[in-house]
């Protein structure tokens, strides 16, 4: 069975996932939807049609699942109740503290329709999220840590983007290795927003900028910064182009407890390092694409998350050759 | 609801499963079996009976699912099948190779009862099945490694045990170093068995035996040692007790692979640093219990993996609460 795919939103995740679709043999890419001219966005596959969002309703019996690629602030939480009325739909929605709230929304309008809506895949939330879960099952008596980076933050480069006299800027989030190796010598330690993490900004000024007003005001801009030890280095523009223009990124998932009253202790790591935070995403968005598409031909319907799908629905193998091979 | 369990043979498992499942708040011991004279065998917990496995079929109506303890080489080919016609089942059949042939027993069994049976629970297999399935649904175009150690092997430590002139032994299995390294620079390395793990052993010699002749035996030992790199130790039996009693265990589950045709490298890991083997197994086992319990109550019958169980089903937390806390 192939899986036609549709991608809506085509930035940084839509070429990943047009990447990961493309690499997966079970897997078609029928169309690519754009708010923007169709005729002035260029793809990276032939044949395939490129179309304007408000014609998305026509491709109602041409996809199986839609890939939604907007972002989780705005777009999303309007984008995937409105079109798991007409798909299959997946999405990254990755605004922590609203995820119950878009849950239930996704959840009503996908039971109406009769479809399947998987939100919050990717690695934070996604693949980190189901190691948490795991962990905590097998290991009650226990702590988490999540640690982040190194990577980029595009959060945080915009934030100093926004501040005047900077022309261009990359942060990256770094953890702190001291922190890390007391998480894994399961001592359990109680560690401080500051001793977890430290924040390493390429900062490139616009001519006669204040370099010490600048820095200063990175530094002590609140949530962003003020509670973190932040680095900042002045470097041109050139050298930013050259040097830091990729999307790494990557972290740690651990959970350290104990079992026999306590007498023996565990340490559980699991960890990613990537090249590129947008088109590991998408690999990751795509293996549950092919899920969603399995349970809605079983007959499901409603909204999952990555909590709700037995591992199996994510590859291609069969239990047969899951079982002879992996297990 | 609260989770009736039976524990089917009490060696290092089975005690390890009485721990685990006190830990569980929603989980009850209701029995402990044994080939033993029941008045023979103390267990840890008051108030819990222990009867004779040629009783177990009297336990039909009491006991929500049975943890079976036994090996994989005689026990539980037998037993797995045996039981799946009474209860739902849980083991921790690790010989990879036969696998496919136990689930077919299994299956047949627990779906003529209309039990719920799930095999090969634990985390080799288990949890590194797991994460060898997710790294590759998410990374299609990658390379596997799995690392064991630095932890105690029983089967070689009982294979050294058997040479002449050994009173005792406990063997370390360790990964390679620099091969780790070389896996996490993502470079997929092709590594043979001797560049992956060495062999760690200490060996109590009984009184007048010739070292230098059992180190020559353990060293050539096919299958066992003779394709690794071995240390062999001699000490004393006081150091052994004091130093080598625990069965400490662990690994390292690593994907390395990438996206963009090969533009963009990523690196998964998985690994996990324990105290002691059987309770961890335990732990990880019970968890299960509680999936199998639910799938059971579902209406589900027959033989499961890891591989077939959605995530939530081995937390105590409802969906709602999941959601909330650890996506």
């Amino acid at each position: 069975m192939t899986t036609r795919v549709g991608i809506y939103g085509y930035g940084n995740l839509g070429r990943g996932i047009e990447l990961a679709v493309n690499a997966a043999e079970d897997m078609e890419l029928v169309a690519v939807f754009t708010r923007r001219d169709p005729a002035s966005v260029k793809i990276a596959t032939s044949g395939v049609t490129v179309a304007n969002v408000k014609d998305v309703e026509s491709f109602k019996d041409k996809i199986d699942v839609m890939i939604l690629c907007g972002g989780s602030a705005t777009d999303l939480p309007e984008q995937t109740p409105a079109l798991a009325k007409l798909f299959n739909v997946v999405d990254s929605f990755d605004t922590h503290a609203k995820i119950p709230t878009h849950f239930a929304n996704v959840d009503a309008s996908a039971k109406s329709s009769k479809h399947v809506a998987l939100i919050s895949a990717g690695w934070d939330p996604g693949m980190f999220s189901l190691n948490r879960l795991y962990a905590n099952a097998v290991l009650p008596n226990g702590k988490d840590y999540t640690f982040w980076g190194k990577g980029v933050s595009q959060g945080h480069s915009d934030a100093i983007r926004r501040i005047e006299g900077v022309a261009d800027a990359r942060q990256y989030t770094c953890p702190v290795q001291s922190a890390l190796d007391a998480v894994r010598s399961g001592s359990n330690p109680e560690l401080t927003t500051r001793e977890k993490h430290t924040r390493l900004c390429y900062v490139v000024l616009k001519d006669g900028a204040d370099a010490a007003k600048v820095e200063q005001e990175i530094k002590n801009m609140p949530n962003y910064f003020s509670d973190y030890d932040t680095t900042v280095n002045f470097i041109s523009q050139e050298e930013l182009d050259k040097n830091h223009k990729g999307l790494p990124h990557g972290g740690f998932v651990i959970r350290s407890g104990s079992t026999g009253n306590g007498k023996n202790k565990h340490v559980i790591e699991y960890s990613l390092k990537l090249d590129s935070n947008p088109e590991f995403t998408a690999s990751v968005i795509v293996a549950y694409a092919r899920a969603v598409a399995r349970l809605f031909n079983e007959g499901a319907s409603g909204c999952k998350t990555v909590f709700d799908i037995a591992p199996a629905y994510l590859s291609t193998l069969s239990g047969e050759q899951l079982r002879a091979t992996m297990l």
